[in-house]
């Protein structure tokens, strides 16, 4: 209970007070279309951001030094997962997610990571069980370390590929330990440099292989969580496999993978690709294929990933709009896969950033919750579409059309009439609702 | 013949003439890795940029005034056609290629617009055999007609659905008319413009409804052209369903149409998609849908779809390396889906830039065939995926390697070697080949 | 008064009522920060948007008919100017802007077209006095002619360059006749295409020269409207000179033009340049050359001028406050240079749009003066920079000091301490005003 | 000589041997537009790109391990002067560029770090005296440490803004003790990362007086190297104040200090402002300013800064065509700013990829100056503007014109005749060029 010992003065649990920061729009306990804000939103803290970032970025060192900080190794590591639960706690978050390097120091040798590990994840656990606090989801890290310099699951180096292969079963083994509710992919160096040394099909062959693998893996140690992929089109990678949700159902659909995965979709990662978050929750939930949210926010005029904290309440009340139309986040959660701007480096602002953030998310759901309940804008999409429900449409949707009956309609059908869309008038509601609720 | 009258002073025909624009590169009959120039590039000739477009665009009017202009209606269209031949007879492009609308003005109904085709497609037939030309494909344009507001086979107007269908089963029957080899499917208004007022799901069904009814009646009058869909991200629609590759495959797969399907990849297309042109024709490839090109380029400082004539030979040697590794074009081709600029507004202009895209395409393909016949870069490749052919990289190919086993071969494998992937030589390499040939 | 008879249906009057679109932020009378809101917004209707523009896109036809469709030609116009002034009046809107092709059709030769406006222009000036309605600006359009192919101002043909002067001298007139606030340049067509055909210094010699002719005209005249130059990057031109606020200003200042303009700012055209509007906004005042606005929006995932309604009330909040810190518009406005979109092809959807659009705008103005009011950003930035009031900071800003005085102080000086940014913070910060005024 | 000791297989030194990569185009001696190659491109090694970086990426570890990575501190900091030398040496290039933190590592205090400094300037201006060799640039970095986190010159701590200050002054030094042809100033952290934290005005006031300060000191201490400011848009910044060209002309403009400087201009830089590097280079030549090129390339799909090895032959001829039109480098030179790709870790690739930076920029070289001295595209732009040469056009150049007088003129002359700017024919025509010399 040190780490945040310059917090302290800052009385986070004072929720509604005079603060203008404290929690204005979220309250875990109130109801929204049947469902607490808290079983809605699922909120987790990103191990990475939170507890190891520091900082740099490529023209620049470390701003931020933390409590931790003046450990070194395994101890760094132990104060971190202080740190972690005394956050969660704080901010009132009831979910966690890391990828293996966040939480223990790599050794020299597999074995040594895997020792590492051990220590470390025993304490998570003693720890979860005092706090009830939860992982979301937990992955390992296959893109940082240089042997992963040409891919992991897609590597031309058969030895890589054999050390990923092992990577990933401790990583489920860690997953099954601490009751993880999803265990995540994301091919951070899955893709290609350069097209022209690189055998695209042959890659993800491999990669396929290894997906299958790691399902084989966990039915055999029994860890159920639910699997998920995580597009991103590029950076660090000039491309990489999994581009976005599309190509994602496309790989798994190939590989017959598909019942075995679920999506985890990034706000900052759709941007990247050229998508809306909307696009991407939609495209997902049409295939049956929502998983979990990594929420963040990019800046539409950098090109590279800026993660930053969500706080553009148009964004989060269209992503929770889209989500409680796919039927909610079940097993997944809203991930804060976002970190403090390297000019916000003190501790502070981590709780800041996390508050504006839950708070821009709760203010979303309620947003949503109201266009949904008062069907703003279901009336008008069911208006839209009602020359499907009688007549040549109900042909259609039936099975029953051809390009002959549909040439007969047409032949006597003139004019057409077509109604206006009315999307003005949409995103003018769209604030009054936003700023309303 | 008098629609080029102002072109006779040049003598295109003088290939290898003196003239510095005349054809350097492209010998139709000269045999590259075992088959002619022509038989690989197999050249078509947009109808609608070279015989329609006339200069306009967002900010501007027509600059381009041809002959045909002087005529109106169907008049107009059969001066379009006789240019059409003339055209293809000078440059020595065997193909062209059209929408509906480009070759007959659209009637009042669907029965004068089907009229108005029937007398410009006897005509085409007519021309095709005097001149042994043929038809590289043909397709319906479904988004300039204002009842397309909405989208044709994802509209929400049941009428308009019919209408398409209607106008479909014409295409088809036109197609098979004049021989197309392939009949090309663009959905320039199948997507959405505001995702609120969209009913994503629901739209996409019913586009593959059409596409269902569409492989039905192509069976029925046994017109068995290759079927090709052809990708564009945006523009003009917010977002088009058919963004590119992986996301149209993954769209055939899940509605049981990837048999009756191939691809048919625009360059131009590809970089708005945030891909090269390579990488589309890869992806295509490893799946095996690689249908036709629609050959341009884009600007890429540009946001939008500038149709450039393909004059980089990075571009076009990497696209026709793709190609002859992918097996080759088969019975879709090169066209010139591409425009001369606004201010290129001359008659000569058409030529020039046809003849610049057309050597362009002839020496990457010599250039292409270099770097496969000298095997410069599949060495590099069969070398770096190496560790795959033995050990414990062949198990993983023949499947019969498990996390475990990857585990335990880790355990005792310390430490990994990797290689330079050896990018900067091979760019080199690039060019020195393409401008060696 | 009959050309939206299809619109009296809906009773915009009946502001504040329960229709959810009506005004219900927007009170022209009400006082903000000392001027009423209609004083500080100034709004203007685009009379090329609202009454030119008929939904056509690159591949799409004309999807609006409008009352005044049924007339041609000169008829056409006078149509369009009862509209403009039944328009002003229903919406609420004090001005309006046109180009010169907007009110009157270009005729065969420049005397032609110069006789058709001074027939529109006579019109406007009685309705104007009718009516109390004003031009905020005019201008002349020297892009969409086929003769502007090559540019006019910066053409490389004479000729060209001598019509352009003669219809700017047309237009200068125009602006004096009408009483125009302002006189708006856009160079649409003024940059290069490709640079290698392009003598590039020599073009802005010569657009310099105009720009000297046309204030020694005005002065002739006795036309004292504030001139405005109105930059965008690109689009329809691959490069356009006047690039954005800096490229302009350095423009101004190399040919000794700064002191005879200022900028007319468009949303859109900031975001193709690559900023948001508040650095073209804040570039702009601290070098004195804030003059008016083009209120829309773009869509940052496509990569063209797509002029929507502004709607986003984060960057209308943003854009007022930085236009009341630069001290109000003065003699410029709000001009909706905003288009509905295709699919918003029915006369209601011309209201609705410019509805959302002034009440986002009155929101946003409100927001900013309550973030001015209660100092919510000025005590957090007054605070940053506050180490330049005393010691050596006051010497950097008093000119007092010098490499090596800043260096013995820094040698004494250790360590530095800096405070964090709070960005995080901020944002939350910004939501909650937005959501409370 | 032992750092390469894994190089010494490879004979580089064998220029135009068999090795299809060493140097087949850069001969130094050789004469071209009456100068040698070395004389006009005027290589440069990047001394951070080739002795310091190591692979890092935002999502990886370092990849690179040299001879030096052996020693610690100073001793690495001297291994490092060795190699540079001995790389200048073999790779034949005559000029190196570096930051003081790329050459003497940082200490706890200022003086400390200028003691560190003071050790390796010696040993290098030692090494340039045996060696010939000399020093292109040198710069200081003022954006890696995190005191610069909100700035340097433009921070908003007054105590940074003289430790920024002392820094430079002790930059200054060192350039001159190592006799520098030119001086460099980056922005790397001048700009701000959210505008609602920041003043500007006030912000962009400071980095002038800073200016200002440096002139005067160089003068003081009689260091008369040429002054650049090398623009960038982003990154790390979200909005640097050199954004481009254009952006730092009118700032130099506005502060009276546009006759000491000229511009450093960077490839990659200029495609992320959304230009062409010819653009930015054009842009700088027509207001004098050209000073000195970072050659690199970036990769325009990705939207950061990827500093890649110079080799697309159409970048390096357009490149070296401005160059050579501007009347060449003079004090400045080619330095290659440009890292090899994190998977090309083995230091044969830092050769390989000089030579083809070298080799590619000699080969631009070469089509420029043919491209000029066979007049090829200037007799087209000659032609083009030459409406300019009598008459009207004469009277606009002569300042004689006037809005009456052209409007006389264009009164009379009608119709107006634009000719075709063909520029696909220039395209090909280019490369046609390129592959003939």
């Amino acid at each position: 209970m040190t780490y945040f010992a310059n917090i302290g003065k800052i009385q986070f649990e004072g929720k509604g007070s005079d603060n203008p920061l404290a929690f204005k729009h979220y309250d875990p306990k109130q109801v929204v279309l049947g469902k607490t804000m808290e079983e809605h939103l699922r909120f987790a803290v990103a191990y990475w951001h939170t507890f190891n970032a520091n900082g740099t970025d490529p023209f620049g060192n470390a701003t931020m030094f933390r409590g931790w900080d003046k450990f070194d190794g395994l101890d760094r590591s132990k104060a971190r997962v202080e740190a972690n639960f005394e956050f969660l706690d704080k901010i009132g978050a009831p979910f966690y997610a890391f990828h293996d390097v966040d939480i223990a120091p790599e050794g020299a040798t597999l074995q040594e990571s895997n020792k590492n590990l051990d220590v470390i994840v025993a304490m998570l656990k003693d720890q979860q069980q005092q706090s009830g606090k939860k992982l979301l989801w937990n992955t390992v890290n296959m893109f940082s370390n240089p042997r992963y310099v040409h891919g992991a699951g897609t590597t031309c180096n058969a030895d890589v590929y054999a050390y990923a292969g092992a990577q990933l079963k401790k990583g489920l083994e860690v997953g099954k330990e601490l009751g993880a509710e999803n265990y995540v992919f994301w091919g951070g160096r899955e893709g290609y440099e350069n097209l022209l040394n690189t055998d695209m099909g042959f890659e993800l062959d491999n990669l396929a292989r290894l997906y299958h693998m790691a399902i084989a893996y966990a039915k055999e140690i029994g860890f159920d969580a639910q699997f998920l992929i995580e597009p991103k089109p590029k950076e660090p990678t000039k491309h990489q496999y999994d581009f976005d949700s599309a190509t994602t159902i496309a790989f798994l659909q190939k590989y017959g993978l598909k019942d075995y995965f679920k999506l985890n979709l990034e706000a900052n990662h759709a941007t990247l690709a050229g998508h809306t978050f909307e696009h991407e929750i939609r495209t997902a939930a049409i295939n049956g294929m929502l998983g979990s949210l990594d929420a963040n926010q990019g800046d539409l005029l950098l090109g590279w990933d800026t993660d930053e904290f969500p706080t553009d309440l148009y964004s989060t009340t269209l992503t929770m709009f889209e989500v409680l139309k796919a039927g909610g986040l079940t097993r997944g959660g809203v991930n804060f896969d976002a970190k403090v701007r390297r000019g916000s480096f003190e501790a502070e602002d981590l709780f800041l950033a996390h508050i504006a953030g839950m708070d821009s998310f709760a203010w979303g759901l309620k947003a949503a919750a109201k266009l949904i309940e008062e069907r703003i804008f279901d009336n008008i999409v069911e208006d839209r579409y009602s020359s499907f429900k009688t007549g040549i449409g109900a042909d259609v949707v039936a099975g029953k059309a051809s390009l002959a009956s549909l040439e007969a309609y047409a032949m006597q059908n003139n004019p057409i009439v077509n109604k206006s869309g009315k999307q003005e008038r949409m995103r003018l509601m769209l604030s009054e609702v936003i700023f309303s609720v």
